[in-house]
């Protein structure tokens, strides 16, 4: 760490500081610029309390130096990790693809849905069974009857099993019919779930959050990798900005940033990260070329009837179609698109 | 709601969406424009599958045009709600003060602030004992032992104590000690966690998250007071921008404009909206002319020591010239600041 | 444009709106809702004045319904705009590739980049002769000299010659030189140097301003198009956000957005939109994949030694895979990658 | 500046990082971590090509430690700069207000402003005779006759004149007729706009872009100094960000923090800042709780009929009533507003 003083800082301030920097259990070693004087720090940074050495005299900022994450970074694991899951593989040459509705509605709904995604190439099926709703007027889910749809679907197709776990209570719950528990954006910092979801045996799929720095995002990954469940894949669903075109904005960067500070896979929702059904085949392209280990896409037999998200969901021949173009990139790339 | 067709949306397409429109329950308006035809869809928008119509061929966007939330709003109470808690009173010409520091860390340093901030006119203790934090590795709170000192903090001064509770699971507990039931930015879309405060009859102080649009904050108060708790305090502590010399960016303007709203009160918080104890007095001032129904200020004995937030923290002594500088302007307001 | 009343509107207010309304030359439609009145107002909404209509008692918000942009709209021309400057062509199936420094040094560093970018495919070569730079103490280019530099590298390799211009006074000097003629972000509303761009006969290259909607961006395309000239590309550079990792956020989505919005080209800078070396191939990659109609990369002999952008440039060594692996990608996307 | 290594840098990397920097005239001061190694580069920042050093192999990132600017720098002025311009006072206890139109419309309209805000305690009158807009399509302005008008409100009421200048070819002439030049947002990286200002006698009013950090501002400011011209007002006007409601977010704490770093004073516009009339006055007086040296304020003698920005303009007796809560502010502040 880096403790930046001001240009007024005295020679006590500086002293009073360094102080300060040794108490902590860090060596302090002093730098003489022509304007300032800066203090580094040397030593394990990742203790508590180190970042109120900004209040002290004199102190004008802290510079981290070293990422606030261990588990998760490449320094600790240098090569790639794959995640694999019954029938999904997301890394080492694999794309994996995770697709299904965004609600589960019905028996039909679902089990259709799962077939045509299943032959268009499909590795895995989502749906929601407990939704977080932005409002309590909307369609909350179909919660244990959903997962038994879940579990159903996998049975008749072989698709690995992904849904969301929205509280600590119901992981335990939702892990008996999911293979991979997936963290949404809203909760990325939802810590006692993040806990519970890291006792699990369960594979977990880690959204980002739409304000979330990729530190505070590892961190959240760090949570979960420290309590013992090292099979967590990250999904970039995009950011908030100022943009209102599209509902979030999908900075595809972090594909390439995030793989050379983490060890983990990463993968992308174009649905979630365009909002508009017309910018997601362009986009899981995209984020294939980028190099995402996965996409997960929302599709739908009638997005026009659908109780969630009908805008930003394919229909069974829009996601064929996507597949093929898919299929052609991730081959470009030297890369093999689902698991079959 | 308007239902914007594309320029190109056949008589066809447009007959669809109104009968689309019609199903849900909705009358439809046709209006033919010089480039383009909108549908007003007229009747209750506050329901399931609205925004789904933004699949049917021919159309271009859906825009609605009531405010998604309905208990929280003027409309359905046009006069501003006060909200009194012992002697803490935030709205009708009261500016509530709440302060204390960011973690309970020691008997001695929680009684020692309570002492302080009660001197200087504040109207409420603030302190954390269940800490949701970024880093595994974080100083995590004294939890049940924390709550204890804040109940003999209360005790002691007569503050009212409000905290932070992060679980469904701990709300019980947590209202047992407390008389504010804080739900922190990170929390403000874990729906569990809003229905079980919606429950309690403790006041609840809902943050806004830092990537929250109004209506998704006013969604998420609207979850409690559908659980029945009516007690509910707004609070703005920045959003999550391009600027990096803040923490967060502190948009005042969302006072005067969330009062036009909703009958809630509304109060700031200058320590997390700017991350920098020497910006604190500045935004506290700013807030009450804005006009704030009250202000959360994080106070600590030595910041430089604190285990968390010591750089946005202020001493007794920044803390007692605040609050007299923050009287003078809430006299100019026509208001009083704290209750005594 | 739809005006929505509040919900206390009177008889009157709204009476007194809809006259306003039919003052500007539209007619007003009423409609009755369950919990407002909104007017559709039917007519060319791109007139002076709109928007002040929020002010009249009782509006709520205008929405707007047609694009404020009328020549750049596909509703105008509904098929795809291909841009051919010489060597350099941008759409109907063909990806530009624009590459070179930032700033222009000398003879060698400019020739040197020019014969290893053509040798490895690139359609046309850029190259900074009038810098805007952030600090008045950073290198400010070469100016007319570098103007000689690229004729001269043109002259040797045929590739198409692109520069930036940052004042209306300068077009004429520039256009003696240059084929396109680059508008930066930060000059995007610069409406002097747009109309003067709009009068010249060369390619314009415009830029997105880092904080620019879409709108706002087509709009300033407007200025050029509406002064009479028609070869227009538009380029996607990033935009400002919360991420820091990166220099800006890039956005890809635009490419399939703008592509349904307007009939103009539309090409992408991964190396400002990154910042970061590292990061350039893969959004390159991305960017082909997502359809877009070229790409413009920064490249340099001696990165580490650059006067300017040294961090986000290709070595010749990494351009050349660069293209490489993009010539893939737009084989799959069935397109092909530069001119040659 | 701080260069900090990659955790895999070699002992050569070092070596050549370290030799790059004595190659830029500073000092290389190698500093071993626990995890990484920096190097500390002791001397004169602000010298072209420092950035290029995060491409040496093996360097990670580069942390600079001085501002940017020095001209505008508390380091080299300690003191705070107050601004005089005729009757328009910025700084040293006085509040300075501008107001008038967003567009000069008429005689009749700008006349009867002067008076009215004169009446209201204002300092300056404001009105835009050359507008930079965002369409093509929109009101372009009265160019000179406007600034004729500008000069003969000033002659009847002895307020000094505030306007825009988009153009360095314009300068000279709006030099003639007006006492303060104001740079736009959208111009505030026009460079040879600032360096034509910074040639001027007349006093500079510097809006801040609203994507531009405080350094790019400062820088912004920096270049007009450079010029010569030491007479620089700042400006906040509100950022770019997610939120909606408002046409920008005004951050506030901009105020104090810019008053830290710089001796340049600093001035608030809560209409551009807002977008919305009813947010004005609350956020005019926040302005000045938060320390600002002053406002500009948009006011109108019927705003919806504006030519431009009518739904952010102020009435006259809107004016009236927000100038006398504002001089209660100021008065708690123990402050004057206005010069009068």
């Amino acid at each position: 760490m880096i403790v930046v003083m001001k240009h007024t800082a005295t020679e006590q301030d500086i002293e009073a500081t360094a102080k300060n920097i040794e108490a902590l259990g860090l060596k302090a070693v002093k730098i003489q610029g022509t304007e300032r004087t800066v203090i580094a720090a040397v030593g394990e940074e990742r203790v508590a309390g180190i970042s109120s050495l900004e209040s002290c005299p004199g102190v004008d900022e802290v510079l981290p130096i070293v990422a606030p994450y261990k588990l998760a970074s490449r320094e600790l694991k240098p090569e790639p990790t794959t995640s694999i899951t019954g029938s999904l593989v997301c890394g080492n040459g694999t794309v994996g693809v995770i697709a299904g509705p965004c609600s589960i509605e019905s028996e039909e709904q679902l089990m259709s849905t799962a077939r045509a995604v299943k032959k268009s190439g499909a590795s895995a099926i989502r749906g929601g069974a407990f939704k977080p709703r932005t409002s309590p007027y909307s369609f909350q889910g179909m919660k244990e009857e959903g997962l038994k749809l879940l579990a159903q679907a996998r049975q008749e197709t072989g698709l690995a099993v992904v849904t969301e776990v929205v509280s600590p209570d119901d992981v335990e719950l939702v892990a008996e019919y999911a293979d991979v528990l997936q963290i949404g954006a809203r909760n990325m910092q939802n810590y006692r779930l993040l806990e519970a979801v890291g006792k699990s045996t369960r594979t977990a799929l880690l959204k980002r959050g739409p304000s979330a720095t990729i530190n505070e995002w590892l961190l959240a990954a760090e949570y979960i990798l420290d309590g013992g469940n090292q099979n967590v894949i990250l999904c970039e669903r995009g950011i908030r900005t100022f943009e209102s075109h599209t509902r979030f904005t999908l900075p595809l960067a972090t594909v390439p940033y995030v793989q050379q500070k983490t060890h983990l896979p990463i993968i992308v929702d174009p649905s979630h990260g365009t909002g508009h059904t017309h910018l997601v085949p362009a986009m899981s392209r995209a984020s294939i070329a980028a190099g995402a280990d996965g996409i997960i896409v929302e599709v739908h037999p009638n997005p026009d009837k659908a109780l969630s998200d009908g805008y930003q969901s394919l229909t069974f021949q829009q996601f064929e179609e996507t597949m093929q173009s898919c299929r052609t990139i991730a081959e470009a790339m030297q890369r093999q698109l689902g698991t079959f």
